[in-house]
């Protein structure tokens, strides 16, 4: 923690106090999962996020680098790989179907979840930088680490089929809010779309 | 066509050439679909819209009324549902997956067609007017048509889940474009995605 008579450098942050300790980087990524969900990709900005969560911009610039890399970290917040595969994967593929179907609908019925993943698929679906960062991540972090453990030809092409149902399933409910789907027991979604995603997933 | 001294009355247009004949509303949709298309649906006007095919805006009001109006006139031209609805119940539930899945992917397929649905999506997706217009659209004019011809269980449910699959499968192949699916042959969609079709609109 360097302070005072220090010489500033480009791109490093004069600290203060709300800057110093180990907090700053996670207010930051709360600040810009707020900023993202609440105001959209264009008109967020790293000095707006700086200011929802009391730090110098440049502090934003020194963790994350640019608003798209910035975003590509929001979106991880809220997909939590290292959360999701253990659940998804962690008894192998008998029951995966159900399993990825229940997970991901309980994610989304969660509203202090649904938030920033609406903004993130908002986001994508007009920003082609927006597109970019969630494409890198879907396919590097998520679907990648899925498709490796299934036993099926073209693994990846499996695996996006089966996230292309749940995000239809998601933009249908909670965007579009079609009825009956949109006020559908979540039980009988799961119930309906558990034996595609199996399918999918587990057989050739 | 009366013109000249007839006094102009509020909403009805003063008529000019362009404005005349069986072409005009026909331009006019044209113009819509164009101006969502490229614009979204923020930023097209009734104005732009008129400006676009040669008409006073008044005409635009007079065949379609608000802005939201015209929005359902230009979504409903794109599905057209007059002619969806026989290709994929004329021949009634035997082979309904396929079809199903052969018809909207051949229709994302074509670059013409791509262009307005890409429009509407984006548009359903962050704007709760078209979403609104979207939703009353589909569940008016086309899920419940094609609900009304089926023999299971809850069947506006169950053609929404098959709808959601499709809209899925166009976000993360066109809108995200997450690879392999966006490069993968339209076959080897067909194929995967026509049981599962066929499940949800024929199995109780």
């Amino acid at each position: 923690m360097t302070s005072g008579a220090a010489p500033r450098r480009r791109g490093r942050p004069a600290r203060t106090e709300a800057d110093s300790g180990p907090g700053a980087r996670e207010r930051i990524l709360q600040a810009a999962r707020t900023e993202f969900a609440e105001r959209g990709y264009d008109k967020t900005s790293v000095r707006g996020i700086a200011k929802a969560a009391g730090v110098d911009p440049a502090l934003v610039h020194h963790y994350f680098g640019t608003k798209d890399e910035v975003f590509a970290a929001a979106i991880e917040v809220s997909f939590e790989p290292a959360l999701v595969i253990p659940v998804i994967l962690g008894e192998g593929t008998e029951g995966i179907g159900e399993r990825l179907a229940r997970f991901f609908i309980g994610v989304w019925e969660n509203p202090a979840t649904r938030a920033p993943l609406l903004a993130i698929i908002r986001s994508a679906m007009t920003h082609d930088a927006a597109a970019k960062v969630l494409r890198g991540f879907v396919l590097r972090r998520l679907l990648e680490r899925v498709a490796a453990e299934l036993a099926v030809p073209d693994p990846k092409f499996r695996a996006e089929l089966a996230a292309s149902h749940m995000i239809g399933i998601v933009i249908m409910r909670y965007v579009i809010q079609v009825e009956p789907l949109a006020s559908a027991d979540p039980e009988q979604i799961i119930e309906m779309v558990a034996p595609t995603l199996q399918r999918y997933l587990t057989e050739a």
